[in-house]
């Protein structure tokens, strides 16, 4: 059996012995007839009433103020595509788990049964009162977009897609610090982002944001330009605003010169050739999950200057947990209602910053940092 | 201050300190890059492939197996009414603590910002799939009956609510044994239920299942008979089954030679009056909390032979927690996927086993008494 093999083996063996990977418990015991009379009725019953006439302490006296739900309708579940709510159970799971881990936050699995844009904006609204924060995850592009501004509209707590922001805010956190690397500034650079699912389509948003000038897209047809049609509205209009010279073509038009290029995309995608066509000291990210679009020894050696994948197993991981946990810590202390992109380019500048001294082997903190949580929380705070 | 205005002061600083009642955590620590990536990527990728190929086996890697859902949309808090979501949380997240404290079950609040009930069923459904169980709570007559029968029908776990089937089945327990202490059968009994509410109509099909004959139910207005004309469709499915003699009037006539008389109603609607009218030996259950209709001492002085309450502070407590947890935690370990009025009965005849010398102060088992939830599993279990 491969070494892969083994390691999945594992991994299913111990999620079957654990038969589920979170609990909820009591904060207090209930082991007295008094302490049911005051957790329960009748003294719940003042806490109740009180709560009906000052609607707005609900955050003192509840769980809302440290809770959060992890939604997910199995459209896009990490690299394995539309696998359903079953297969993304475990997943959610183990997201609540590095909630609690990384950040103390209550989290909870909802996962979804329907896969139907309205539906599942009608379900979160209608689930929202005990949350006090809606992480959506593993939902599919172009549908994550709608639910997740729709959401933002209506709810008065934080809604966020982490496969959109959660990795756009640790991915322009590593290129900061890669860029200074090799000595580049974001603003001349150009970066070429394979993918243009949700990760893809967030990270190009917040690059722009944060100051990049030249990013281009590229799908799974070709770089995404101003002379295609789209059916997808949200790819006409990240059209718009990204590919400034108006290129078309493949991948190897659009690697072609650049400084950067990062792979949001599938397994052994890109090839040495493609690094080679770059500018000097090119910047490689290649985040596909769990194989990425290429191995780092092939990139290096292809002249890759810096070079960061997804995995823990080679320097330079690009991960959300160094994201999630702390942003949503940060917005639940402090009561806030929507994330803006001005808390994730604040973020994305923290991150970055906790590394003094970026090298090419090292440009982001580990997610075992006790200063990766506070810097983010702190960062939302602003 | 009052003594109760105390002790809600009480209850009210002691939830403002802890901030929710319940958390979520990790059943095993997660602080390494292994643990991360065992429980979460790539780890958790090929669990999730597993499930998304082997549907059937979801209980035995996710929490499915051990969580219920306590949804409640705040439309019949307590005896509070219609006080909404936020009213709702507290009693929910206690009822939580409950779930976990005596049955080990992970129960999870949901708090619905809607009381429509297509939005309710809806939801239920789409958030379906986590849960191994559905705990519907405080959720008002007529529509609790809809909603329940209807995510019944459609769900493949069990759907309870508990203000119905978890009243019914503690109260026919506490009938049981009262009637063992004052010597008469339930068959020869005339049982007067006054409230015909959730809990009343419920606690009527129940008894009438379990061999009652003579049962009368009295709504606010005045007995259920034939003769009535009702908007309610479950009040005339009712009125069909019970009120053998088809008697009709106030709660003075049905109360007139009754056997036992029943209160899932509100404060002081008892006088001694109507106890007195009663056969000999009557037995009275006043059960509105957290002020019952007719206080035990008031109800013994007028010739109740057996008196029982809501409240812990007074012998005779028949509280819904003898009953919820031990049920759950029997469905969850059976995959039960329907609790059947049978199965019900069961359960009301084994808690009334525990207490093996009824006495007038004595009818039910303490909700601490260990046996409980064993034994109401079991009876679940069949």
């Amino acid at each position: 059996m491969s070494k892969q093999n083994l390691f999945a083996q594992k991994a299913i063996a111990l999620h079957k012995k654990l038969k589920g990977k979170i609990s909820v418990v009591s904060k207090v015991a209930v082991k007295t007839p008094l302490d049911l009379s005051l957790y329960y009725t009748p003294g719940v019953g003042a806490v109740s009433s009180y709560l009906a006439g000052h609607k707005s302490e609900v955050r003192d006296f509840t769980i809302k103020r440290n809770t959060v739900a992890v939604v997910s309708d199995g459209s896009a579940v990490l690299g394995l595509g539309n696998i359903g709510p079953e297969g993304a159970m475990p997943v959610m799971e183990g997201k609540c788990q590095l909630f609690k881990a990384f950040a103390n936050v209550d989290a909870f699995p909802i996962i979804l049964d329907t896969q139907n844009t309205d539906e599942i904006v009608a379900t979160v609204k209608h689930i929202a009162p005990i949350f006090g924060g809606i992480n959506l995850e593993d939902i599919s592009a172009p549908r994550c977009f709608d639910i997740e501004r729709r959401l933002i509209n209506e709810l008065d707590i934080p809604v966020m897609h982490d496969d959109q922001h959660g990795t756009a805010v640790v991915v322009l956190a590593a290129m900061i610090n890669a860029l200074k690397v090799v000595k580049k500034t974001l603003a001349q650079s150009k970066i070429v982002i394979v993918g243009a699912g949700a990760a893809g389509m967030a990270t190009a948003k917040l690059l722009l944001l944060a100051g990049a000038d030249d990013v281009i897209l590229v799908d799974s047809e070709a770089i995404i330009c101003r002379r295609r049609v789209y059916t997808n509205q949200f790819k006409s209009e990240i059209a718009k605003v990204t590919n400034k010279q108006n290129i078309s073509g493949s991948l190897e038009e659009a690697v072609k010169g650049a400084d950067v290029l990062m792979g949001l995309s599938k397994a052994g995608l890109f090839k040495p050739e493609h690094i080679k066509s770059m500018a000097t000291n090119p910047v490689v990210f290649a985040m596909a999950n769990p194989v990425p679009e290429i191995m780092p020894g092939e990139a290096l050696k292809a002249g890759a200057a810096v070079v960061a994948t997804g995995r823990s197993d080679f320097p330079n991981q690009i991960n959300n947990v160094l994201g999630f946990p702390g942003i949503f810590r940060g917005a639940l202390d402090n009561n806030v209602k929507k994330i803006t992109p001005e808390m994730k380019l604040r973020v994305a500048k923290s991150l970055a910053a906790l590394v003094k001294k970026p090298t090419a082997s090292h440009i982001m903190p580990s997610p075992f940092d006790k200063r990766v949580v506070k810097a983010v929380a702190k960062a939302i705070k602003g």
